[in-house]
């Protein structure tokens, strides 16, 4: 097999997964389990690549890191001419990109800090205003954006669905989208 | 005058300034200031984009919005052909794509916590080595990625660089580089 996904669970590499069989590439996955309670990715993830997260994609002798980056890969590799990207002269395709680039760059750093916030107890007060805005002002972005659309470039699926699918379901986790119905999308 | 970053200081919209510079394209700068106390954007930057972010480029009727995706918009409308990016057939182009991601999704996510951290005072405490064991993760994964290249894929500046210079910047800001001498080619 020429693809394999290394897996931790719980993590990113949910969205590599999903985006692989809308793509009907076949692939394996090598799983790999969170420390129980650190929660820590174990260290056998660093032997595949350096940084010793997940995603990673094997294709051979490649080995690629950065979900948006795998997106990429992996449309261009194995979906290329199809529905999951907009063609390059394409007014849609900056539109894409920028759903690419927003789903880690801006909307997983509330996200994230309210997972280590949560650690803190009530030491963390002063800074959960922040926060919160932070995190209302990207969830409202992305449902006016979103609209009542069936994903967010239109009808078809996209990798920015699959970028973004991440975000919506930290955010239905965390009992965030009850005033965001319409970005439920992907249940 | 078609090209107009609008710009918050102390911001990432930098990297826009450095990139449109090295691309020798003509542009304004719609200046916009923190507020002192705070430190937050002002509501001005809510009207060119709902996220109230910056940067933002502004191509007369376009407005794009993300670091990366700005990078990408600016190299493929303004640099196509030249040393700025891989060609898509280079086996350099998904390493170029891996950078451009990591600089925001994995890269400034430590630096963005300890800055949060910084404002809770000793309350931080059971975070800051969790925090402080990304951070050298990440500085040291640059810095051997770096070697003794000039830059990021070799011996041409390209948008890698322009993404990845912010985050040096906030590394040798915060004394973060001691150990990596070779990550301040940028000064």
């Amino acid at each position: 097999m020429s693809l394999v996904v290394h897996h931790l669970d719980d993590s990113r590499s949910q969205r590599i997964l999903w985006l692989l069989e809308e793509l009907n590439v076949p692939y394996e996955i090598k799983y790999y389990k969170r420390d129980p309670i650190t929660r820590l990715a174990p260290v056998e993830l660093k032997q595949i690549h350096p940084l010793g997260k997940s995603p990673v994609l094997q294709d051979k002798e490649k080995i690629i890191a950065e979900s948006g980056c795998i997106v990429e890969y992996l449309i261009r590799t194995y979906g290329k001419n199809t529905k999951f990207m907009p063609k390059e002269d394409d007014p849609m395709y900056f539109n894409y990109l920028h759903w690419l680039h927003f789903s880690e760059g801006s909307a997983m750093t509330p996200i994230l800090l309210a997972l280590y916030m949560s650690r803190l107890g009530d030491a963390a007060a002063p800074l959960l205003p922040r926060i919160s805005s932070e995190l209302t002002n990207h969830f409202t972005y992305m449902s006016d954006s979103l609209g009542d659309k069936k994903y967010f470039l239109g009808d078809e699926v996209t990798g920015a669905d699959v970028m973004l699918v991440f975000v919506v379901e930290a955010g239905l986790n965390r009992g965030l989208l009850e005033n965001y119905t319409n970005l439920m999308y992907i249940n």
